[in-house]
C-alpha cells in the first residue's frame, strides 16, 4: 500500500509518519510539506519525500502520481497565521486542498483513493448551545475555520462525485502540544500544562473559566489511522464530523494537572490576560455529544488527567 | 445610490430590476450577465448593462469600479447545469463569486458596499428533522448546493474582515416560476401549476407526497429589497439565512390549484414519475421555522393559494 501524506512535516504528520511506519503492510510513503520532511526511523519500504506547495502549480499532480490508496491532507496555514496572512490562508488552505482533489479527479482511471482530511473545532462559531450535537451549524468566526468548512463542503462533493471517497475529522483541540509554541491562536490551552510540567513557566491569556474540547496528540493520530481503515459508508452525504474529547475549563486543566503533577508545577502558570485572545475565546464550542463519532468506533481520553498523563507517557518518557 | 445587479437577466434579476426602476433614490444601476440585460422601462438614471463573466479575468473589477453601494449577487448556473457540468458549477458559482468580493476588496479606499447573496435551499441535504430551524447544519447534497454554501462561508469571512457588508438570503423554491421551464431539477413544482392555469398539460414526475418550502416570485423580491435596506448587526457573525415560506406537498398544491381555479386545471397534471428526479426529491428540506428571518420582518406568503394568486395577479392579469 502506497500512502501520501501532506503536512508530514508538522507535529500531527510527524506522528503520523512515525505511527504507519510501522505497519508492514505499506510499502511506500510520500511526505509532502514546505519543508523536506524526515524519512521516518525503521520504515522497509519506499520514502519519497516532497518539498513543496499544494497550492502551486503541478504540485498535487506529482504529488498524487503515484495513485496512492491513501491520502492523509493534514498541509495547512494554522489560525494565527491564516487571520494574519489572508491571501495566504486561502492560498494554502482552500487553493491547495482544491488543487489536490482536482489532481486526484484528473488521474482518471477509476482512481479513488480513502482521504482522510483532518478539519478542526474552528469549524463552529457561536452562539453555542449547552451542549453541540452532529447536527448544529457549522459557521466559522475565523478565516482559518471558514477554509475548514468549505474544505469539507468540497470533499463531500467530490466524494458524493466518486472522484474520492473522503472522510474530515474535525479535531478538539490538540492538548498537550509537545514542542515549541505554534501560530495556533489556541496554544496556551498546551502552553500552560507543558511548560510547568517541564519546570518552566507559562502564560495564561485567558480566564480560567474558558473551556474547551480537548484530544490529545495520541488520540488524534488513533483518529487520523481509524478514519483511513473504516467503511464510510454510514457517514452518508455528511462527510465530515466532530472527534470525541475532553471538556475542560482551564480552571478543570489546572486542576487535573494538581492532580496528576502537584502543587508545584501549577505555581509556575502566571495569569497575564490578554484582551484579543480573551475576546476570541469568549464564546469557543466547549461542549459537544460526538455520537456519529462514536458509532463510528473513533476514540479519545475520557478526563483531562488521562490526556496529562499521555503527554507524560509519550513526550517526556513516562 | 448606484446599484450593481449580477444575473439580470435571469427570471429574478429582471423582475428585480423592474422594481429598483420604480425608486427615485436610486441614479445608476449597473446590469451584469452572460447576455447583456434589457434596461428596464420608466427608469430615469444611468443604465450600464454589461455582458460578461463575472469569473473572467477583470470583470469583477469592472463591474465594481463605480463603487455600487448596493450590490445585488445573483448571478448562478442553476442547480441541473451546475449538476451536468463540473466545472462550469464551479467556475461561475464559486470563482465568479469570490472574484466579485476580491474586487471590492481590492477597490479600496473604505469601499465596503452591501452585498445581497441569493442562496438556496440546496444549501441543506438530508436527513431531516421534521422541522429545520436556524441552527440546523449545511450539508448539501448537490453541486450547486455545495456551492452556494461556500460563497455564504466566504460571504461571512470577507464580513467579518469589514470588505463588504453581506447577507446571504436562502430562497425557497420560487413558484409558480413564469415563463419557460429553466434546468433547475425543481422546476417541476412550478410547471405542474403553471401550465395548466395557461390551459397546457404539464408533467408531474414526482410522488403527491413530495414536500416543498416555497415563496412567489414577488415575495423573493420582497426579501431582496428588505435584505438590502435592514440592519445587519443583528445576524451576527452568521451572515446567511433561510427566508419564510409555504411548506406544501405537491398533494396540497394540487389541492389549492383546484380551490382557486376549479378541476379543469387539475385535469392538466399528467403523473408520469422520473425515477432520478424522484430519488432527487424523496428527501427535500419541505419545513422550516425561520425565526431570524421572521424577526428580521423578512415576510412571504402563508398558504399556497396566495402564491397561485399571486402568480394570477402578476402574470396572468388578474
Amino acid at each position: 500500500m502506497h500512502i501520501l501524506v501532506t503536512g508530514a512535516a508538522g507535529m500531527i504528520g510527524r506522528k503520523l509518519v512515525d505511527r504507519l511506519a510501522g505497519d508492514r503492510t505499506i510499502s511506500a510513503l510520500t511526505l509532502l510539506d514546505i519543508v523536506a520532511p524526515a524519512p521516518p526511523a525503521g520504515f522497509a519500504g519506499t520514502v519519497t519525500p516532497m518539498a513543496a506547495d499544494l497550492s502551486a502549480p503541478g504540485t498535487a499532480a506529482r504529488a498524487v502520481a503515484a495513485r496512492p490508496e491513501v491520502i492523509f491532507h493534514l498541509a495547512a496555514v494554522v489560525s494565527g497565521e491564516a487571520e494574519a496572512d489572508f491571501d495566504k490562508g486561502y492560498r494554502v488552505n482552500l487553493d491547495g486542498t482544491r488543487a489536490l482533489f482536482e489532481a486526484i479527479r484528473n488521474a482518471g482511471r477509476g482512481y479513488r483513493p480513502r482521504l482522510v482530511f483532518t478539519s478542526s473545532i474552528a469549524a463552529y462559531g457561536a452562539p453555542f448551545p449547552e451542549t453541540i450535537d452532529d447536527d448544529f451549524v457549522t459557521t466559522p468566526h475565523t478565516s482559518y475555520g471558514t477554509q475548514k468548512v468549505i474544505d469539507e463542503l468540497l470533499l463531500a462533493d467530490y466524494s458524493r462525485r466518486g472522484i474520492l471517497d473522503g472522510i474530515g475529522i474535525r479535531l478538539p483541540n490538540i492538548c498537550i502540544r509537545p514542542g515549541a509554541p505554534n501560530k495556533a491562536a489556541s496554544g496556551f490551552f498546551s502552553n500552560i500544562m507543558r511548560e510547568p510540567l517541564a519546570g518552566q513557566e507559562a502564560v495564561l491569556p485567558v480566564g480560567d473559566e474558558v473551556r474547551m474540547w480537548h484530544a490529545s496528540p495520541r488520540a488524534a493520530i488513533g483518529f487520523l489511522i481509524h478514519a483511513a481503515a473504516i467503511d464510510l459508508a454510514p457517514l452518508g452525504g455528511r462527510r465530515s464530523l466532530m472527534m470525541p474529547g475532553v471538556s475542560a475549563t482551564v480552571a478543570e486543566q489546572i486542576a487535573a494537572l494538581r492532580q496528576v503533577a502537584g502543587e508545584a508545577p501549577v505555581r509556575l502558570i502566571r495569569r497575564q490576560p490578554d484582551p484579543a485572545l480573551s475576546k476570541m475565546f469568549a464564546t469557543i464550542p466547549g461542549r459537544f455529544d460526538p455520537r456519529r463519532a462514536a458509532a463510528l468506533g473513533f476514540q479519545a481520553e475520557t478526563s483531562f488527567e488521562a490526556i496529562i498523563r499521555t503527554h507524560i507517557e509519550d513526550e517526556l518518557g513516562g
